[in-house]
């Protein structure tokens, strides 16, 4: 088994989202600032780039040696690392708390060491010595997540090292008659789907982060992708899987289903790293298929979307993907694309007016629909026919294939947005959560308010849009993007005052604390109200059980007393901004 | 609300399937006995009925007063039962053991007491004395259940309450637009299909168990319907729950999907009782199909069926049903006909005369196929279309509808066999498992020879046969039924080995230990190879967090030490039982 040497892997960089050398360029975008300094009230730019590399200064090492002794034996020298660059790559995610740290060289925790295991008796060696050396391990994927579940830090004290799994990359195997794939856990997306379209397959999980995440990130997250209509969330892939406790090994079968007690792979599926690290998936894949395209669709309103998703999901004929924008995303949407693309090509003066005067369509109120269909030629066409039909019941205009491929042209593109706003002292972030087809569009009138009104609390002009991409029999996701003007030196209390807005409005109108977004740090203030206290503690004697000695992930999933005291937004930080707002 | 008493829920007779008034009758059936006497070399019937009622003694009450004193305030007086009837019905499942046991008189365990609560405040107050005051709880459903989960015995010697739950009966509300039903778990399946028609949906969950089992059972224990190939096994159809634990109520919210850490509802479902009872459940349901019906198809042999199965799944076009039964399924399900049958009919002379001569189908391998298929006028004709030729592919013959109405009649029927076998001295008995497409057909080969295999090593001729009734993306059920004369004095041992013999050939090709019957007591041995040793570790820290004084359900799920023998099955049982059968 080859297995590439970390400086192969391509870590994102440190302070924002994608490669170091792709810099999100808004050039051929002539319309998106305008749009954004309209929207956000910005007469002009503040820029507020990160600070310089050299300028970070990451705190002191603190060391175990008898665990380092212990695993220096058993590793080879490259597979630890104590360089401040890996140290600094490995300290956060890409939440909006630590971007914003990290832009201001603000680095009150990061690991201490880098270890780059290579297999499951790496894995295992690894957590044996931290159980029995009181070390902290933090599990790490692609580095991609946005809810805190990468905080390398420790209430005990205790040094801290981040197990970053990408050396653990291959597809081991591939069973063609079963179309399962047995897959070590820390492959990046791309390299995932190029491995497996090597035997004509493919896992078809696409998540925005689908560049620079992991299965082993997206399984421990409960994660979905793009195209979870028609293949899952990441927890309707997984047939089994290994995962290595401080007190053994958990091994499933690969089995299709069964009645084996309580399922105990859907205790790792979800667990973010606080039991164990996965080392091995095994997941359903299916046969490439022969036709796929996008399509953009025009609806009157997000209404008449909703009920069209719902009308399909009653018929049971979804598309691949649908992507319904509320009108703020698709005036985002809008102004996001080339001055001469298709896209705008598509809705050029003719159709313009066929649409604004024909079909009665408000420029303010309409809304963007993307779908991708596939299958083989027969399937193809026909879930197309069908779900066109159902579309143009509830007044929906196609727009053609144009709009729908330059979004998926550009569909790993979006996460680089918020780096371009940050540098320019806008604070932006997403919360995005799903509920029944009965509390949808309450959920939606009810959390845009919530958003936008906690953002004029803090005294600035709001901008936020929301857009359903997952959608089910009993009900779908909603997907919120937010942002503003930043208030000088309380950008942290300010950004959680929105988050918190957004979250409370999620739970009092019959949603979840996250559909895909995992609870981490960020989250932790709702997950009594979303699994209850006896569900925390069901969640806590797993813990217990499984990692008595508290070295795993510490601080994620389970609350701790007065959470949003801990999170950072007290009464008093509420007050102070709100008041000094007026 | 209205709640129904106690005596208006029938339960089934004490020592075998079905209501006290329902025989099995053999008198339609005249080729039944001979096919069975003649597999089986039974020369002249040994007749082994039940003991009467009268005649079966139960061990004494063990009382715990001051849990009687707390509930006895709190309940009313019909809620607290200790009759003997009550007792005896309450003092096992349906397994082979429970039922020998039962017909033989010889009741070690029974309940002390039955409690029937009637809301979850009821349930709360009773988990909390019996936590209190160190009482063992043993949740009853329909009492179906074939796997030991309800064996009400503590090795602690504390008094042992039967928690039966048939009067928390409800449809509680019916959410049209998201189609998500509430609802309280004690309700029976046909009064649940009658509540839920009532509203213009159905469940869709069909177990052969369907009349005598009930919502929280099948949550409980992961079942899995007849129709689960197109709504899913139970796990697939649960949105939300709450349970009853003796440290608090765990309740989840009812959304599609979550990203809120470990999936607590999975933490509920598939826990047999042993870390609280379930008191209410919100289940996906659908629109009732305008369209429905059955077929019967011949297919050469057993494997060009599981392929057509196969080609079926990979073209995403199941019926609703599709019950594929192996040659020696099939002999007896013509054996189990009415003479003059529309089945008999359907195949007779001409068709014979079509399918043995010009398919070339021997009547010896052939395999019969039950599928249905359902939908709207369009979708049911077009599945029917796609499917059918598939079928024709693999040299399936139509056999029309008549055999699939036939078996659609007598779907809930099958499980009276076991008492009618009973009676004449044979032992019967299922096990049934699920694996991958690629291990398929070898678990069924080798199943089968271990299963023949056992019983011959047991002195006597063995009858067992097959079908494949659940199909999945990634692999099928197989469930294996099975019979042979008794061994005097040895019953138990005998059915141990037999049992062990399927169950070890399960594992060793790929198996889990049960595809949807629960671990219970009588598949503890297998619980390690299944989901791990660790895997067991985190279900009893679930166990020692929720219920730290062992009150629910105690000995289920959980294996001792050395399971084998504690489950009755000993090296030197099993010399000394093939010893003497040479």
């Amino acid at each position: 088994m080859a297995l590439t040497m970390a400086t192969e892997i391509r870590h994102m960089k440190w302070w924002g989202w994608g490669y170091e050398d792709v810099t999100f360029d808004d050039s051929n975008k002539p319309g998106l600032w305008p749009y954004l300094a309209r929207e956000l009230e910005v007469d002009e730019i503040e820029w507020t780039k990160p600070v310089s590399f050299e300028d970070v200064e990451l705190p002191r090492q603190n060391l175990n040696e008898e665990f380092l002794k212990g695993i220096k034996e058993a590793l080879k020298d490259d597979q630890i690392v104590e360089d401040k660059k890996a140290r600094l790559i490995h300290a956060a995610g890409k939440s909006f708390r630590d971007l914003w740290r990290l832009r201001h060289g603000k680095v009150r925790h990061a690991p201490d060491f880098v270890v780059f295991p290579e297999s499951e008796k790496d894995v295992v060696t690894l957590v044996r010595a931290a159980h029995e050396h009181g070390v902290v391990l933090i599990p790490f994927g692609g580095g991609s997540n946005i809810a805190g579940c990468l905080e390398p830090r420790d209430s005990g004290g205790r040094m801290v090292v981040s197990l970053d799994m990408c050396r653990m990359h291959e597809v081991l195997e591939v069973d063609q008659r079963s179309l399962i794939a047995r897959v070590q856990p820390g492959v990046y997306g791309q390299h995932l789907e190029d491995q497996l379209a090597g035997h004509g397959v493919t896992l078809g999980h696409f998540p925005d982060s689908f560049l620079h995440s992991t299965l082993g990130g997206w399984a421990a997250t409960r994660s979905a992708g793009m195209q979870s209509d028609r293949y899952g969330k990441i927890e309707d892939m997984i047939v089994s899987l290994r995962m290595v406790t401080p007190t053994g090994t958990i091994a499933t079968r690969t089995v299709p289903k069964s009645s084996n007690g309580i399922d105990v792979r859907h205790l790792c599926i979800g667990s973010e790293g606080i039991l164990g690290v996965i080392t091995e998936v095994a997941v359903q894949v299916h046969r490439k298929p022969t036709h796929e395209d996008w399509y953009g669709w025009l609806f009157p309103d997000f209404e008449s979307g909703v009920k069209a998703i719902h009308e399909c999901q009653r018929h049971d004929c979804m598309p691949t993907v649908t992507r319904l924008n509320d009108p703020k995303k698709t005036a985002l949407s809008f102004a996001f694309k080339a001055p001469k693309s298709g896209f705008k090509e598509a809705i050029g003066k003719a159709v313009k007016w066929y649409i604004g005067n024909i079909k009665g369509i408000d420029f303010k109120s309409c809304c963007l629909m993307v779908v991708k269909f596939e299958g083989d030629y027969d399937s193809f066409h026909m879930r197309r026919r069908e779900v066109s039909a159902i579309y143009r019941r509830r007044g929906g205009v196609c727009l053609g294939a144009e709009p729908g491929r330059s979004f998926a042209r550009a569909k790993f593109d979006f996460p680089h947005l918020r780096d371009y706003v940050m540098d320019r002292n806008i604070m932006a972030d997403v919360s995005e959560t799903a509920t029944t087809w009965s509390n949808l569009l309450k959920l939606h009138e009810n959390g845009m308010a919530a958003v936008n009104q906690a953002i004029r609390d803090t005294g600035v002009a709001p901008w936020c849009g929301c857009h359903v991409s997952h959608s089910y029999h009993t009900g779908a996701s909603l997907y919120f993007t937010f942002g503003c003007r930043q208030r000088p030196s309380r950008e942290i209390e300010q950004y959680l005052y929105v988050k918190k807005a957004a979250e409370d409005a999620f739970l009092e109108n019959g949603g979840t604390l996250s559909h895909h977004h995992a609870v981490g740090t960020e989250h932790l203030p709702w997950v009594e109200a979303d699994i209850s206290a006896t569900g925390i503690r069901a969640v806590q004697a797993l813990k217990d059980g499984l990692d008595p000695h508290g070295i795993m992930n510490p601080g994620k999933i389970i609350p701790p007393k007065d959470p949003l005291n801990a999170w950072g937004l007290g009464e008093d930080a509420i007050r102070q901004l709100v008041d000094s707002s007026q």
